[in-house]
């Protein structure tokens, strides 16, 4: 069995360990006799997974005890909805920073509940850069300010927020436990899981317990935050195998260092990868924003779409998948989340460096 | 590696074999150098299986065409929100019929929407009964009438289904893929995967498209029935593990024989252990109504509650796990889902037996 090195947007890589521990207890949790996904979730031991997963999210993300940590269904998706049923309430407006597709489908559902205002839009420059803080049109008394703080198809990132009066909202779920997070500015953070946490089926959803205190109470049960808060996210069945995952992965995390170590490798491979492209005389070209770029997914072009469709499909034969970029902005993308080795990004490195020297 | 007998009312037993093929491959899909949990779910792999998933629910259940199968997150607990946020309008009423604590959960979301009528309230012999259709107060051009076809907790089932003029909506989370459905009665169906589909993580929807039509557009994307029905349930990242676990579990299910076997087989672990109830004079009671009592989740009573402690704690070192009747209600129940080999039951049935020679 060779791995390949398997650059998909989400989902995506997991760390090879916590999918060896998965195969080796699937059928026999521990010696239970049954498979952890088989289990009552009231249960002791899927319990004693579900709370260790919870606390290893505070320990590793150093997340103060005056904010709640939620592990729910439906993805960032659902959060986009979830956010402004909440908080979007009658005779209050929320601001939204549109900084490409993500942020977008956030700002559509708010549109759906109440008012909205848009704080910066970057279709100008084709979703290219972050704003500066200073550049946003924010609304005063706003219920609260929705950013995407990396957009997975446009490859930007914020590289540190902005301290603002209203809570600051951001969906993260593409760089989730990437970087540690300064808790002074964020109000609430939410993410799918299926990019750095665990497989799909979950969102961790980490959010001031001030600002939860606010959510509305009188909309369905699953979608009130309390619900969740007040059971622990065990009011119904949890997703169970991306909860044991998750738990997994956070083991894996903390093993290698936590979160100080995870940046230093995120900033190792992306700064190759920039290198790459920024040393090649033009070949390779970076549509974004310098100072806007992700350390999580790397976007980029070839001189022509014939080019780039060669390059998809050569480096596909040497093991390096998924670096088709998104339908709707095409060239090239690499994401580079947290179970993505060192030696992937050198293999690419090496991988652009042929191509171009064969077809430059 | 010993299998124990899990009795658990869900997350429960899944096929050996479906648990047994995941574990295989689990780090490599076969020969593709990932896990299927790695991968795109817009990618041809995941796909196939996604697809796949869903034809096999349509040919298992022999649903009509005019109806549209959805594959979505959040359980059925998000769906007791999304039916009336969908359907119940300005101006309508819908009816709930309350048979038990799942019916009421979803009557009290139903209420936080809009006007609701309870048709039949079990609550005065304790949620002992399924009522005869003749006995339901419908109202005339009521928005939806919802039913929990099978009550977990009070271990009652509906042996069949009104036929109503209002669509009919069924809960059927702990029976769903346990009996052949009849399509000309129900409107839509949805289920929570983790008792006869798969692990936790996903809710099955089975909708006719002409009720479809009718749901709200204008509330967050997530909650519309049409964004999911419009993708094939592909608009987010579906949670990839549980359908893959439903794929391997609906296979198992067609190579035994389909709906005919897996029904023949409930009959038959059901009669086994009904027959052990009422041939034991007394000793073990059944609390229910004996034309409702629900294949899928026995309940019975012992003289007292300290043999009811000692039948749990005895049963589990046998290999008999999970036996303890809901904390709302007590007593003894025994969730037999399709994965329930008849050798669990026949292990049970003697158990039984020799209990009641040591403590009757």
């Amino acid at each position: 069995m060779a791995r390949i090195y398997n650059f998909s947007a989400g989902p995506s890589i997991l760390p090879l360990q916590a999918l060896e521990e998965a195969a080796e207890k699937m059928v026999d949790y521990e010696g239970s006799g049954m498979s952890l996904v088989e289990m009552s979730h009231r249960g002791k031991i899927y319990d004693s997974v579900h709370s260790e997963t919870i606390s290893l999210t505070r320990e590793l993300l150093n997340i103060p005890e005056d904010y709640d940590i939620l592990l729910l269904q439906g993805g960032a998706t659902l959060q986009f909805g979830m956010v402004p049923m909440s908080f979007l309430k009658e005779g209050m407006t929320a601001d939204y920073v549109v900084t490409g597709s993500w942020a977008k489908k956030a700002l559509n559902d708010g549109k759906l509940i109440g008012k909205v205002n848009v704080a910066w839009d970057g279709k100008e420059n084709n979703y290219t850069t972050i704003p500066d803080a200073k550049d946003l049109n924010l609304t005063k008394d706003a219920a609260y300010i929705h950013i995407c703080s990396n957009e997975t198809i446009g490859g930007i990132q914020w590289q540190d927020f902005p301290k603002t009066d209203a809570p600051l909202i951001a969906d993260m779920s593409s760089e989730i436990m990437s970087r540690p997070l300064p808790w002074d500015k964020l109000d609430m953070v939410y993410a799918g899981a299926q990019k750095n946490l665990a497989p799909s089926g979950m969102a961790l959803i980490i959010m001031k317990k001030s600002l939860l205190e606010k959510a509305r109470t009188d909309i369905p049960a699953y979608l009130q935050y309390a619900t969740h808060a007040e059971a622990n996210s065990l009011y119904n069945t949890p997703p169970t195998f991306s909860i044991w995952m998750a738990n997994l992965t956070f083991k894996w995390i903390k093993s290698i260092g936590g979160m100080a170590e995870i940046e230093k490798r995120r900033d190792e491979k992306a700064k190759l990868l920039y290198d790459a492209i920024d040393g090649s005389n033009g070949y390779y070209r970076s549509p974004v924003d310098a100072k806007s770029r992700s350390k999580m997914n790397m976007v980029w072009r070839l001189p022509s779409e014939d080019l780039e469709a060669a390059f998809i499909k050569e480096a596909d034969k040497e093991g390096l998948s998924g670096l088709k970029g998104h339908r709707s902005v095409g060239g090239i993308r690499a994401s580079v989340y947290n179970a993505m080795p060192k030696e992937g990004i050198v293999t690419l490195v090496d991988f652009m460096t042929k191509f171009m020297e064969k077809n430059g």
